[in-house]
């Protein structure tokens, strides 16, 4: 059970091993449904409320894997990344529960909101210039300087263990899916995703929610090899990544389809989101409940799983808000 | 099973049948946590999340009583009521459940989306002038003509019977509480709340929360008599009610104090709540969690069970906008 992830592949053990691992220190997550949803959809939806999350994000579930997957001797030494999102923060969160030092390398640019999350949660936040070299440098300058342990946002088996937790959980409190949606940034929650689900249910279908502005993952599944985004454009800020061979190679093997968002339906399966099922969720949480809204997922007599990811925005800047 | 409540008291044993009867027709909502919230606090905070009520209120728990609990011949008759918010959705929605009819008295000025509300869910909308009495004299010849049923937003234990079973709920999800606190508008919710929880634990605090600006519950408890709002002014518009005599008789006798919640409290909730708990509540529903926040209630080293009443409202104007 303290054994890292011991193939090149992520499986369903991994997954199984960081539920109960983190089981006590992250949350149960609610799932929420709606006779409304359902009947515009033409299916019933369970919506699993990672916006729900500690920290407000699914991630709280693989930064709190990866640290206390670490040796006492490692542990020590802290731990790093050069993430300034979510993960940042559920990374410092993590560390802090193991009392380890998290270094957390940000742009000099970065909101003032993300910086004071980190800082609340004991992250020690290390500035460098706004390119992803200098935030390479910075990351690689700290971990020779301490000794630290990078956790990757995405790029890691350790952290995609703990992100298909969530999966468990909802096949757990709605058995009977025949279909899960994820959403697509750098391709931890889908892959992970596929692996439990189909680990637990062979026949179901997985699908992955990508914007159609940041659609690296789509033109990659569809195509067959690894296609970087060139220039991510949409308001789901938390899915511009772009995904690692890892994550891609997890993808091809498990995931059944990809599918891209409109921006218009990203806001507007939000404000639905808000409107009916009365939860807060970021734009990034609101794409894979956008697939269907924007009708590129057939869920007609369907039972479908919807992961809502995260709900961390300004509520002082939102969308539908002409300002 | 099928009793109405006998006497002219609130019992716990209503309580427990009204579950029985309405159960399989509405959430069983989530209890969220926060350890943000509990830090802020100094105790330990469980929120039920009634704005995740079908319906997006507690509404739904007492009108769906009242209406299971007619006979098949008066059911037949229908339902009235003069509530134009959520008291009025609610009873639409429980009456298309037993597939009778539903009149709401509506003043001609209601806000378009309460009359969609009603109208979605299939109750025939009567509409008045905007007069306390134009509207009883509506609902009067309503009741005279067709045989319908009143069925009051709260003076009613029917409806008081309902209500009360968040209670029972709540004390399943988090048994050890030391403390729970309602809102108080006409009374129904506060009342039952109290009645659930005494009987379950008799030493727990039941603790009444009000806006300041409509604080009519607040003189009658500490004055021991009945006195109606004169003016109220407040954002939370669900609590601008009066308690009747019925009410005001179960909160005298049962709860453990009144307490009243600023307007700027009130609008603080509702935001922490959304930021941190990431669910959306109205003003009306935040006002519980307002009186922590606007340090009324002591909860130091408590538990504390706080009812999120409702969700419902419109997103295009939130208090915190300055448009």
């Amino acid at each position: 059970m303290d054994a890292k992830p011991s193939s090149d592949r992520l499986t369903l053990a991994d997954i199984r091993a960081a539920h109960e691992r983190i089981r006590e220190r992250i949350h149960r997550t609610p799932v929420l449904t709606s006779t409304t949803l359902d009947q515009q959809a033409g299916g019933k939806l369970f919506f699993k409320c990672e916006n729900l999350q500690k920290g407000g994000a699914f991630k709280a579930r693989g930064a709190t894997n990866a640290v206390f997957l670490l040796s006492d001797a490692e542990a020590a030494r802290g731990v790093a990344t050069h993430s300034s999102g979510n993960h940042a923060a559920a990374l410092s969160r993590a560390a802090k529960a193991r009392g380890i030092p998290a270094y957390i390398v940000m742009p000099n640019n970065a909101p003032q909101a993300k910086r004071a999350a980190v800082e609340r949660l004991g992250g020690k936040i290390v500035f460098c210039e706004p390119t992803i070299l200098a935030r390479e440098a910075a990351a690689a300058k700290i971990i020779a300087d301490t000794g630290a342990t990078l956790v990757h946002p995405f790029d890691d088996f350790r952290v995609m263990a703990g992100q298909g937790t969530a999966t468990l959980e909802l096949l757990d409190q709605a058995p009977d899916l025949d279909i899960i949606v994820a959403p697509i940034g750098g391709g931890g929650l889908i892959s992970a995703t596929a692996v439990a689900a189909h680990g637990i249910k062979p026949g179901i279908r997985v699908i992955g929610a990508e914007p159609a502005g940041a659609d690296d993952a789509y033109r990659s599944f569809h195509s067959g090899k690894r296609i970087p985004t060139v220039q991510p454009n949409t308001i789901a800020d938390g899915l511009r990544s772009t995904t690692s061979e890892r994550t891609f190679n997890e993808i091809r093997s498990h995931v059944d389809d990809v599918v891209t968002v409109s921006e218009e339906s990203i806001i507007a399966a939000m404000r639905s989101i808000w409107e009916v099922l009365k939860t807060v969720v970021e734009p990034s949480g609101a794409v894979s409940y956008g697939s269907i809204v924007d009708k590129k997922i057939d869920v007609r007599g369907k039972r479908v799983g919807i992961i809502l990811s995260g709900g961390n925005l300004d509520l002082d800047k939102l969308p539908w808000m002409t300002t």
